[in-house]
């Protein structure tokens, strides 16, 4: 692949993670920036750029799917930080990305489960977003 | 819990499970009654009965995350079986589920992004489904 | 399900939480209140109130199986927190646990098994139960 | 560590197998013999003669430990097959192995609950223990 | 990326496909193309002819990370065939593929390196490299 | 296994492991010293003096194969620390150590991928080692 083409993919690659992630992503590919520039550039270029492009998953779809995903991992703080704002982005509402990851107990258990909506905690709360009201839902069940 | 209560949660949860999961849910939970009868009650009762069964996320979005969830786990081909069946039955499209296993190659890398659509292709196959045609996808790329 | 049924599952749940988890798994529950009170409710339900409480193995057997699970997951240090305190509170000894720790070696690698019992330090300080004294074990081995 | 030490080390390894194990055991290490002999050695001198035969945890309590792990982690059926056999084999009845793999559903989710008791009752059925009779579970819930 | 580039990635990443894992690659790859063409094509054009075509770590050392990549993760007995085959390609030796599949013990435990040695040695059989003679390593220890 | 043997044991694992790993390893061992002595021991004395001293694969490879398996199994970080300077003591470069986790991101996803060299950029900075210039490589692709 030449100079030309690599930058081109990047570049594209960056448009799309823009729209989907917002500061989020481009801050985590930053970080790797000195240590493994090139795992940036593929998050940017691949996975951004060839992978979230492509049509046939409109963007609301493609996160459910990703929360499912990264919620089911383990240890995938970082991304789910990332990816529950992007969740916000491109139309979920906190109630929906909640009941996402509560879904995941089911097929996950109840620790990947509780560690999810724990990050989420933290976005929800950075955009003021707290506390959610689900109908029907509460602890106290009074 | 009583007698009663206990039996019309799972009654309730059947008719969830029968809606979303059509014969195949009940062929699984029917293969655990004679060893655990319990877990059969509570993937009826509790995963179907009430989880399933929350309108807070539609039944085609549940898919979503539920098929982003098992591919990402590995090891779920039973699960696998009956929710790319259940996918189809709410909704989503072959090329739609098909894109959503191919996303899981981002996150939980390749293995597991080969081994999901390897279990859609014989779901597929079974209701004369194949080939799936994606606009601008190919192999050959000539 | 109606809400009287749901209220009294919930009540019957913090039961069998009081009892085996103690404090730890309501402070658990309590930070799920804002993000997702149903993943609360159904730990506090489902997980406690059915799974928890069923007589077909006694407690202490019983977390020595989660012990087991939680320290094989891997990422589960909120989750094990509150279960070698619950392993302690149903009357498993800390070598016992610390046995069942070191155990998860054989199957799930050293990493997993480091891990674990790096977090039962934590417990076991509080409780004011370190160092422990195992008969024949000692790293110098003088 | 001399040939001797390493002969012994072997042979006492095997002693323990044989009595938690059985033929099982024996059987996964003679199917190692030609491509990993080490690794052979390695289960039989380090996880049995080592590891298992530590006497701070009884071998009943050794196997709830196990069955934990090993349904927790996914894709150890070859490891079910020969612990379920173990867990019978030193005392516990198939009522609680069962219970014990149904307490996986709560920590790491319905498909690795559900693939273990699969396991266990071809075990069962080979000792002639099916179908369980366990009070107060069935799934028609008549 | 317009459609000439997409082929030449693709051709690209097929001589090194065709390099690395010889004929097995390809039936993985063909075995994807009915159901998801683009999951085939991701897998030859990126991980091929991008990240495994990288001169940063030769093919030898590169087989050698991949080894313990799929032997850990499990559930990956498709590729683990592939590039155990891949590893002979590229110099490493039977004893060193063995040795490489042990060492997955220390890390993630007996479960995971007893499935990857038996796709090792249907992979030896096949290419007639059985029984591996490896110095001091016998399981009579006789 | 008498006293003294266990003690030989020990003695030559702990020069396997500050041969391979220098003083990161005996620091993960000291702190598991009064929860968990026998797990301290079966570092040493099995995974370094039994399973890291055989000469079949030698350290530079092997810390290959160990480079894979961490960042594979996600939650490794205490150990990936130790091993990242283990292979910097070995011989391998922050280049290759760098591209080794890269590679983690065909396999394991770009979460796994992305966890890893974030603890390397710790590893490399104490060392001095950073920025890396790896030929060819960058974020910009100016």
């Amino acid at each position: 692949m030449d100079r030309n083409e690599r930058n081109e993919r990047f570049e594209h690659g960056m448009k799309v993670l823009e729209r989907v992630d917002g500061e989020g992503g481009q801050r985590v590919v930053a970080s790797l920036g000195d240590v493994s520039p090139e795992l940036g550039h593929q998050v940017v270029a691949w996975a951004f750029g060839d992978m979230y492009d492509r049509p046939q998953l409109p963007p609301r779809d493609r996160q459910l799917v990703t929360l499912g995903i990264l919620a089911a991992l383990g240890g995938c703080e970082i991304e789910l930080d990332v990816h529950i704002n992007a969740a916000l982005n491109v139309g979920l509402t906190p109630t929906e990305i909640s009941e996402a990851l509560l879904h995941t107990a089911v097929y996950a258990g109840m620790p990947r489960a509780i560690n999810a909506p724990l990050v989420a905690k933290r976005v929800f709360e950075e955009r003021g977003l707290l506390p959610l009201n689900i109908a029907g839902d509460d602890l106290t069940s009074a």
